[in-house]
């Protein structure tokens, strides 16, 4: 495998940015410490974006798709053509994160890694085509190393695409029939956790359809128990979104892009790639606490905080696209409050 | 007093559209239920304005600005001058509250109440002066009947502005050195509980400061431990902008104006309108749980399931207004995603 590239090292926060941000909210008027998350957050992308008075107004959103050789052990509610159909709906402008990109002026890319029912080539979508589906990895790794590689070469470009196009803020996010059981299995490997408290509901099993996915998750891993390093877990365990998805993490903290971390498959991929590239961490946040049973374990792995906790469990992007507008409006409070000296009120 | 107004029924919950609205939720392109709680809120919203696609594009936000003459005990980390000088800044647009409206397009009513630090008339603040402050709670009622019932008119008199604005949410807001004392009084008497559990740091009070908060709160309502209902409470114990406040819910209820409420001081006079119109409650929804001590136990009292938990602590409506961005992604979600009969997706 040619992975040299993943070895390069990731950008410096810049650490003066970022003080000199947390000194102007000092001035601002209000009680110091008053606007809480947002006054992290700004400080946060000072430091990542290297000035004063960051912003979040050029937001790209990259979708990959992909299917899964482990759907066919019946892991999820929605049969695997879903996947494909929910390509085009993607491009149609009719799903969660359609709306959401419009809503916020961001630019929604759309991935075809690879799925069983191919819409083949169509307007907003970029191919990527690595195969019909992984295979299945209770039978054999989920990827060859050649898959593998091209994968997460696949992010990468996509963040070189969203740097070319001047974005601020990269979201990653995911389609993919099964991908939930792809992410829990990744996610088990590298914390070496149980099956039983990773895995979820997903797009909505039953008590009964977890206790399937989670006997379907140990045999999984049993198959793969001596895959030792993050970057071989990922290959035999995942699933060509998430290595994508861990490649363009990678590959933003390379190039110094901000990163907004969605929800479970997202923050599995996350952890892959800080297992693979422990630098990349410095450029992530973390939007939100999905109702998928395990994702606050991954967040504390990473020692996350996310912004939000609603309840969502749709993925694609859709949370993290979802707290956008309190990084925009964290940015706009920091350049646009007058300070006590401005505004003559006395400080405390 | 005439203070009949306060009987007039709240307008009901139009259930059906709630209902359409939650069936519509069940066609879109995702699992049910996988939008959590932007799903709960459209469905809140259809029940309010009575319409299967609410929106929120109009918002009305009112600061009210009051001094309390509690704050000669010596209650807060800021002088008093800082209410008078804070109401030039909201106007002037360098206050937090005044940043976030700009940001939303919303309405920013600055309504001047009676501060000791006069600014006299000003283009963009509405004078509703009763007195330079209310009286010292710990020597006697912080109101008289008269300046009660013009606060509470004050208030009616906000939603009036809004309504006639085309208004679809209303947001209170308040300004005032020591109102985290009053707000912490008025909650305590209202719900039976010690000040140890509502007094909070406010502004930045250290752990000597609330000692002395909570010491000054004991003798409050020690003071009108005879104030028995909620409308008395109110008056003996709280400030101006608590009883606008407590007002404009009423008066927003009793019109069918859905309300977003704020933080600590906010839920304070929500939950002393709640107690004086239990109606109220159907028409609030809120926004964030601030870090002022006391607030959790205010929102349990009210059955609240604030959005966010940002550790914000800055009041003005600032709270509420972050959270506004999140009402709007789920009217666009609920308006803008395509059913699965239109996207040709299938179903589970």
């Amino acid at each position: 495998m040619n992975l040299s590239w993943l070895q390069t090292p990731v950008i410096a926060i810049n650490e003066a940015a970022a003080a000199a941000a947390a000194e102007r909210q000092n001035q601002l008027t209000k009680p110091p410490g008053s606007l809480g998350e947002l006054e992290h957050l700004v400080i946060q992308l000072a430091g990542m974006q290297g000035r004063l008075r960051p912003s979040v107004d050029r937001i790209w959103i990259s979708v990959f798709a992909a299917d899964h050789g482990i759907a066919e052990e019946g892991v999820s509610a929605f049969p695997q053509a879903v996947t494909g159909q929910m390509i085009m709906n993607f491009v149609a402008g009719g799903a969660a994160i359609s709306v959401l990109a419009r809503e916020l002026g961001a630019t929604l890319e759309v991935v075809n890694l690879g799925v069983v029912n191919d819409p083949g080539e169509h307007p907003g979508v970029r191919r990527f085509f690595i195969a019909p589906q992984t295979h299945n990895s209770c039978l054999g790794p989920a990827m060859s190393e050649a898959q593998f590689e091209q994968a997460l070469a696949a992010g990468a470009e996509s963040v070189k695409l969203a740097r070319e196009n001047g974005a601020e803020l990269f979201i990653g996010g995911e389609m993919g029939i099964g991908n939930t059981t792809t992410a829990a299995a990744v996610a088990c490997a590298l914390l070496g956790e149980s099956p039983s408290v990773l895995a979820g509901a997903g797009t909505g099993l039953d008590e009964a359809g977890i206790a399937r996915k989670i006997a379907v998750l140990e045999r999984a891993l049993a198959r793969h128990r001596h895959a030792g390093q993050a970057l071989e877990q990922l290959r035999c365990l995942g699933g060509f979104e998430l290595a994508a998805l861990a490649g363009a993490y990678i590959a933003a903290a390379q190039s110094g892009l901000p990163i907004l971390v969605d929800g479970f498959i997202s923050t599995a991929a996350a952890l892959a790639a800080v297992h693979m590239h422990p630098g990349t961490r410095d450029w992530m946040l973390f939007a939100h606490c999905s109702h998928e049973r395990g994702h606050a374990r991954l967040l504390q792995a990473l020692q996350a905080r996310p912004l939000v906790d609603l309840g969502l469990r749709l993925g694609e992007g859709s949370g993290a696209a979802t707290a956008v507008p309190l990084l925009r409006l964290a940015c706009a409070l920091h350049d646009g409050m007058a300070t006590f000296a401005e505004a003559g009120v006395s400080d405390a």
